[in-house]
């Protein structure tokens, strides 16, 4: 631990870290905290660094020769030189008692444990109460979205009255391919299987009991009640026949695995099982492994946050968001530094970038060209779009309409490849310039971002 | 102010605030605060108190005779009592003057002001860090929806590699009308007008201004760079005609009026111009007044965040959040007491709410019924849901087929209205022990959330 005493005040400059587990999680968390403890620095005003890793055995993975390495997970609970433990094991032995070593040695935890935080989080809230210290678990519902911080800070002012959502990937892969390709539940297991998506034993993802930990968790924070898993109604997908679901799809909705918990009038729903929802919802629409969560609050109406419920990636950006509120939320006892979140997320801006102009851009475009109805013109549009390396990758060509001034013109729409505005404005002029184009071109710009799915 | 003197630290129980402006935001802010104030200190542990109003006129609408009011804003940031200035009233003069004067006083600035965090927010938080004070803007951008959070606190771990948003609900309102309803932009524009959702002048929202404030900001914490907002390129929606919708359509897309920043080797793009989006991607299906951001980022991959981005409730909704996130942030000096957010979002649970069975649940239900082919067997099927007080909305029902055990059946299928789930498995008893019913009835729950959309 490096203190800077300036001001005669203890200021921290390096919050160290402690890592149980390096599977999945652990490798992603180890792996993020390294490669980003620059751009982290320069977020937090201070250094987050692995000092302690602990695994049954040594990944070679991930070269920790340079730091602390226990087989003994409790090595990293009863450091003395350790800040924050990271509990990435999963189950219940021994990441339970680990956790509680680490609290009552006044260590903050982060876990990524979702079943843990719902059948036994009461428990560890409780002594963290007791001990002062922090457990945060953003990563244990829904992996990289940030809804655990929606429900406890961004929707604080709103009594919630019900959350929705598609919280384990893994069915919402079995049933987006059922929808779609019209394949049955046995198949798109072991399809997903085979891509590890879903484990050897499905039973917690298709049963619908991952889902009902998550759910649990959502439901506490929602509406201030204890953590009350054995009350979660859980019905599975196992039984969807493709039948209901082409039936369902006719009738305009898509089935979908949902959690739902609501505040009614006689007490709390809290409840997973397959549900039609109208296509109309952009939850219905939320395919593959990707997790969603509709959030209806008093005032602020209906919110959804989407994005990966998994993977090593995804979930190790929640475990580090969560270790950088800790040290945010821990203050440096300094008068006039409330030790929170920059005004524009960074403590030091960067100046070295520019912002490029609009010439300097590049997407793909949406021509709209009014020729003259001659036989060539397709022709002579697509000679002055190769001679200006752009291709064309859609194209319609209507029948002859009359344009503003009374002309009889044949609407050409096109869609092009990815080009820089500066050559697109180029090709436009020289469009334009062609005897059997009459009008100005309209122009469009298109965007794939990155060419994924949603 | 209340101090509590327990342990001898000075407990702070209650934080003052002061309100500039009444108009439809300011007004929405009062009333959440003084409605919910029970509900925000059982999350805060402290008390959020108005004590003071500004306006250049008393808002009969307000009950504010309890309270201290100035119709010189400046008053409110010179009010020793006050720790907190929300400043809501837009525009430049005096809010610019007056959130610097707060500022200087040591007061926290929470203020819904995009235009002035766009074009003067360097400025102004430069001020903040030397006072060491926090001068907080989520509903600047994108109203109810916690974006600000998310890419300042919940995304930190990622590098972000753009962003993309239906940032202005205006504009957002005029593209789903022509698109959905064939409607010219003139005409809806009427509407929006006389709806409310423009302004009479609509310059700002329809010439993409609006949406290049929020856009200056939102890239400004995505990257770590100043505010820039003189650096954006921005196009309006007016221009757009009916054709090139329909013609966007046609090729599988929808016309969104985006903002997009992007991180490039070149450089950092920023434009705000109405962009084709494939129908496959959830923020193409993103429609009337709502906005959503996609932002993208290394280690999370695409999260998304949907919800209301103008209104008085929706906007007041994220000005509490940030009067929550200061008092939570600025902590108590008490050892032990982080003074940061409570683990299951309230200080204290409630324990007073039963979990409902799922007898109790109430809900729409889908269900197939497996019938003999036999004249009356629809007949007597409706008969049975009547008698249980169950209404039919949907019905299919189909050509006869086998079913497992080979028997020739005929499908139906069927929605129901609103039902209490004792009363459904009463009445799929009833329904399964008729003669010409073979087979178990499949039950599927339907959910119509609250009936709005998206």
């Amino acid at each position: 631990m490096k203190h800077d005493s300036a001001n005669g005040a203890a200021v921290r400059q390096q919050f160290n870290i402690g890592i149980c587990g390096m599977g999945t999680v652990g490798g992603g968390t180890f792996t993020l905290l390294q490669t980003k403890q620059a751009e982290i620095t320069r977020r937090l005003g201070k250094t987050l660094k692995v000092t302690h890793v602990a695994s049954r055995r040594q990944n070679p993975a991930f070269d920790t020769s340079s730091i602390r390495f226990s087989t003994d997970v409790f090595a990293v609970a009863d450091d003395p030189a350790i800040d924050i433990v990271v509990e990435v094991m999963g189950g219940t032995e021994p990441a339970l008692p680990l956790i509680l070593r680490a609290i009552e040695n006044g260590k903050h935890v982060v876990t990524a444990n979702k079943a843990l935080i719902a059948v036994h989080g009461n428990e560890i809230f409780a002594a963290a109460k007791r001990k002062g210290v922090t457990v945060a678990y953003e990563s244990a519902v829904a992996g990289g979205i940030p809804i655990i911080k929606a429900l406890r800070e961004g929707l604080a002012a709103n009594s919630i009255h019900w959350l929705a959502g598609i919280i384990n990937g893994t069915g919402n892969f079995i049933l987006t391919e059922m929808s779609l390709k019209g394949r049955s539940f046995p198949e798109v297991l072991q399809e997903a299987q085979a891509l590890g998506y879903a484990e050897a034993d499905p039973t917690f993802d298709v049963e619908g009991i991952d889902a009902a930990h998550k759910l649990t968790i959502l439901a506490a924070n929602a509406f201030g009640i204890a953590l009350q898993f054995d009350k979660v109604y859980t019905e599975g997908i196992s039984k969807l026949t493709i039948a209901d679901v082409n039936y369902a799809n006719e009738l305009g909705y898509r089935i979908k695995h949902l959690g739902i918990t609501r505040m009614t009038e006689k007490g709390i729903e809290m409840r997973v099982h397959p549900t039609l929802i109208s296509t109309q919802r952009l939850i219905a629409n939320v395919n593959g492994v990707m997790n969603a969560v509709v959030v209806k609050g008093d005032s602020v109406g209906s919110t959804l946050y989407y994005g990966a419920g998994a993977g090593a990636q995804a979930t190790a950006s929640s475990v580090v968001a969560d270790l950088i509120d800790i040290v945010r939320s821990s203050g440096d006892g300094t008068a006039g530094n409330p030790g929170n979140v920059p005004s524009l997320a960074f403590n030091s801006l960067r100046n070295d970038i520019p912002i490029l102009d609009i010439d300097d851009i590049e997407c793909e475009y949406y021509l709209r060209i009014a020729a003259q109805d001659k036989i060539g013109v397709m022709a002579q549009i697509s000679q002055v779009l190769m001679n200006h390396g752009i291709n064309i990758e859609a194209l319609i060509q209507k029948e002859p309409d009359h344009n503003a001034t009374g002309e009889v013109v044949v609407p050409v729409v096109l869609l092009t490849g990815k080009v820089q505005e500066r050559q697109m404005n180029k090709a436009i002029s020289a469009i334009e310039a062609l005897d059997q184009v009459v009008d100005k071109v309209t122009r469009i710009r298109v965007e794939l971002f990155d060419g994924e799915g949603n």
